[in-house]
Parts: structure tokens; sequence; C-alpha cells
């Protein structure tokens, strides 16, 4: 019997279809080859006040086993990548460097970028809005081209593959719809080999299907 | 021997005292009772190729232990947690909530507080400027809140002080110059409850001691 539960939207719109960070708990499940149930939402339901218990900003996802619920999707990958070797080496350096890059990713690399994905929801044309958005484009870049130069020729962030690379490569997913990544080789076949891992084809497959199966009636 | 090395700057303006990253590092090395090094940084040096060598997004600070360098203050802050029980409870459940706090300080509550500070220090007086103030703000009340109204009557986010709060707190302390927070007294009291502790008030006194040595001539 399955134990663990992770909450994902029954549908989004599919500019957010494969970008909802339930993506990177269900892959790091994949990775660690642990089996989960979906708690789904329909839309707006995770700002309810019932949710909030859960998840006070009303986020998702939430992670739930055996009473305990967690939130956060890279203190979620954390949690699970504890018990994967794939995802969290046992040498306490490697780890602690995985780590290290668990959070650049989250904290240094993914806020200008959702900045950028904001700016561009607001779809404005106006001057000030070009102003904002050539200053945050340019705090992506420098975050990109930092990426990029430490990864050189280095086919992972680290010797191997870990939770650091699983949570760079969702964040770097962010800028599908843009240039930005593709302006970077090196960078572009990073996300690539990352993303052509089987755990990662499982875990999006699984999200779409989801979306795929409560797709609103067309009309 | 001390063996622990934290880079911080030499000196910064007054407007970053006190607020600089590696306060979050003396912090927990304060609670978790190991004593440390300054490797001081003039201004700019952050940038360098050398510096870039450890800290690919040349950023403060970076932690140095026996040959192992990190970055990101709160993989190290996690990395100095995972030695002290003050800073991570040893119950596994309650481990894993403690470092959901932590994320959720660095991945949700600090990006939209960042992005105001940014566009503040612009300090442009514009139609558009206001606008997008107006809707940032309204992002980091809406974390504030959700902050607030799981907080209600607790001292800590959970049972005990723990890294997520220290976390927290700094991301709090961001928002000093404004009054976000000081409408909320529930969190102005959480805020001034952790920075109460011992430990908070060393690592503060260190930042500010090397600031004070290293000011620049007045003329």
């Amino acid at each position: 019997m399955t134990k663990i539960k992770v909450s994902a939207f029954r549908w989004v719109p599919p500019f957010a279809q494969g970008l909802v960070r339930d993506l990177r708990v269900r892959w790091a499940l994949e990775e660690a080859g642990l089996a989960y149930e979906e708690r789904q939402l329909g839309l707006g339901e995770h700002k309810s006040e019932r949710y909030r218990q859960h998840q006070p900003f009303g986020q998702i996802p939430t992670y739930e086993e055996d009473g305990l619920v967690l939130f956060e999707s890279g203190a979620i990958v954390m949690h699970i990548a504890q018990r994967s070797e794939t995802l969290l080496p046992l040498d306490p350096s490697a780890r602690a460097r995985a780590t290290t890059w668990m959070f650049a990713a989250l904290n240094t690399v993914e806020p200008p970028i959702m900045f950028l994905t904001q700016i561009d929801q607001q779809q404005s044309d106006d001057e000030s809005a070009k102003y904002w958005r050539e200053g945050v484009v340019g705090a992506v870049k420098d975050r990109l081209a930092g990426l990029a130069e430490w990864l050189g020729g280095r086919d992972y962030l680290e010797d191997k593959f870990t939770a650091g690379d699983l949570l760079m490569t969702t964040v770097l997913r962010i800028l599908r719809r843009g240039d930005l990544v593709r302006q970077i080789p090196s960078l572009e076949a990073y996300q690539a080999r990352c993303e052509a891992r089987p755990g990662f084809q499982r875990a999006l497959a699984a999200q779409m299907a989801t979306f795929a199966g409560n797709s609103p009636p067309q009309d």
C-alpha cells in the first residue's frame, strides 16, 4: 500500500503544464524508487482555509507520509533524497556539495527567473515594463553565465547527478518559452541531459496524464 | 586552532550592514558553539575570477573547512545545523519540519522581499515604478500574512527554535526600513524573540565590528 501522498493540481493552463512544482517531488520519488499517490486539488482549492492548515502559503505541493506533513518542493526533495544515494551521495562532503547546489537552484537562480515570468505574464507593452524587464533579464543572464562557467565541460554540477541537478533542471525549465537557456548551448545540453533521465520522463508523464485526464470541456 | 573560514565583506554601506548573508552563517556557528575565522573581502573582490572559482555567482558568504568549500547561506546553515541539536532536532520528523521552514524562508518568503528592496533601491518616482512596487508589496504582504497565520500564538515556527527560525528571522530583517513587519505585531514580536538570542547578538556584533574596523575615511 502506498503511504506517500503528493498534492497536485487536477488541471492548469498549458503555460504551467510541466512546470508545477510537484514535478520536482515526483521526479525525486522516481529516482528514489518510491511509490506515491496524488492528492488532486481543483484550481483555487490550494488557497482554501483547509489546505492552508497544511501549507500556510497555499502552494503546491505538499507531501504526506504516516502523519508527517511537509511542504516546499526543496524540503520535500531533500527529505526523499536522504533515502536515495542517487540523489544524495553518502560521502559527507559530496552530500554537502549537492546540498549547496539545491539551495543555489532555489535561492539564487530561481528568484530572478520567477520575476521575469511574472513580468511577462503582465503582457504589458509600456516603456516602464520594458525597463524593468531589461534589468531582470540582466540578472537572469548573470546567473546563467555563472552556472555555465561552473559547468564548463562537466556533465553535472558535481561528479555525478544529484538532487542539486534535479532542482536546477526544473528551474531552467521555467525559461522554456524564451531563448535565454538556448543562447548557452552547454547549458541547454545540461538541461537536456538531466531531462533525458527515465525518472524525469516518468514524472513529467505522470503530471501531464493528470492534466490530460481532467481537461476542461472545449466549447 | 580554528578550521572554519567564512567569507565576509570588509565594509559595506550602512543600508546593508547587519544584513549581509554571512550573518546567517555566523549565527548558526554561534548556536552550534563552533569557532570560525573571517576571510575578509574588499568591495568588488567577490566578483573576481579567483573568488568565483569558489562561488560561481560571486556572492557572500563561502564556508571553508578542511578542504571542503560550500556556498549558499541556506546550505551552509544546513551543514552546521546537522551538528547542532539546537538548530535541527534529532527526531526525523521534527528535522524534516525544520528543513521545510528553512526552504520556506529562502524560496517562498525571501524572493518577493528581495524584489521589493531592488525596486526601492532604484528610488524611481515615476508611475510605473509605483505600479510594480504595489504588486510586489501585495506579494510580500501575502507571504507575511501566511506566516503570521501559521504562527498564531506560537513562539517559534515549530515547538522550539530551529534553523528554520534562524533563516526566517534573517529574511524578515531585510524589511527593517519599512513597516510591513511592524504592521503585524505578532510577527514583529517573533522576529524580536529570535533576535534576542545571545547567539544572534554575538553574530551581529561580529559582523558590525568588522565594518567598524574598516570604515572608509570620512572627508
